[in-house]
């Protein structure tokens, strides 16, 4: 399996400017050969700003930027892609989108198939088994919560240790993704808290960034990986 | 309408037991009339401890308590209830489930048409048009994100107000909501903060509580609202 994939746990980081803690990262992911990058605006509801946004930071590290909601057919516009950035936002907005655009399973195909697509994803909900993790609110019902499937997990994006001081009752993270373990026949969930990202080649993983990572496994204890570690277990289908 | 429902931010406030913060207004909201109330468990995965968990604290107050659970037929269970209380938790799973029992329509009919059921919510996305307001993970898929629509207006529960210090990226409550009111015809929010509570009597909503709720239009600048206040305009149909 070919695929390459950048699954980025947040797009800005605090005190910095949008995607300036992984810029070195999508330098050296996307490499000199790629020249243009489809960007998928989906998740948020100002498309043409947020193509700017991305356009502006692109051009910066070399990148000319096509946003797929200028294509007349979206679907011909991954096919014709070198590469792909889908970016952040509500999940729930953006999965829907991809949905009515018709372009899940031409993502899918062109990523995991031949002639491999390299794929950056601070949505990186969209890129896993299901939406089931999000944090987001869901303003719009998608037609389903299945994602792209391109990895075989699930990743709780901008994971939160819970903070002993909160008087704030609502569950947290931890709690949240061990109601989604209670239901039956779920996936492993990969914590990624700010800072951190995934690189996936073939079928090999690698944490990123600055933060440690914490993975929850159903009926079993959780476990925390620091940035370096391999976290190929994750893609082999006994996960 | 006979309509009378009281919808709660929260279960436990912190500091407290469960439902401590409230048991006086429940008391007053099902009075002496009542004997025995339907609980709905159905937002938690262990539904025998959570049954066990509500009877403990209405048995308190003088209350019975029954669990739709374990009736062998759940519509019949609401068709014959003389109060109900639906039970917090995760929504999804929840909503997920009153549509799975088939109860939906049979509770709407309960509250709002002859013979009113007195509902007492500490799930109140449930009760309002949709849950596309909810806080919670959305760790299975409804049918839907219709939800019961005893009141025509949306709840955000455990309302946050942003804090000054975080240094976490993902959006505030706020913008979540924002997002929202980005999408067309999407109806006025009310943001319950932990403490705060809505009471509903026919075409009366009256703020409880001891906190001040927030309440988001669509187009308009948001309003805060202290305890006590009527709120009787988001029962309008012009809301």
């Amino acid at each position: 399996m070919k695929r390459r994939l950048l699954l980025v746990s947040n797009s800005t980081l605090h005190g910095s400017g949008y995607l300036d803690h992984c810029e070195h990262n999508i330098s050296h992911f996307f490499g000199k050969d790629v020249k243009r990058v489809l960007f998928v605006p989906y998740a948020l509801h100002n498309r043409d700003a947020y193509t700017k946004t991305a356009r502006d930071k692109f051009k910066t590290l070399g990148y000319e930027v096509d946003s797929i909601h200028k294509a007349a057919d979206p679907v011909d516009a991954v096919r014709k892609a070198e590469a792909i950035f889908i970016g952040g936002g509500n999940t729930f907005r953006l999965l829907k989108s991809l949905y009515d655009n018709k372009v899940v399973t031409e993502i899918r195909r062109r990523v995991l198939e031949v002639r491999p697509l390299s794929a950056h994803l601070p949505a990186p909900n969209v890129a896993t088994i299901s939406i089931n993790t999000t944090n987001d609110m869901p303003i719009v019902y998608p037609p389903s919560f299945s994602a792209i499937g391109l990895v075989p997990f699930n990743i709780n994006p901008h994971y939160l240790d819970p903070d002993p001081n909160s008087r704030h009752m609502g569950e947290t993270r931890e709690q949240r993704i061990t109601q989604y373990h209670e239901e039956p026949d779920t996936p492993c969930v990969l914590g990624l808290r700010e800072g951190s990202m995934l690189l996936v080649e073939g079928n090999k993983a690698t944490l990123l960034g600055t933060t440690k990572a914490r993975l929850f496994t159903r009926g079993k204890s959780s476990v925390e990986y620091d940035p370096g570690s391999d976290l190929s277990v994750l893609l082999t289908d006994a996960q």
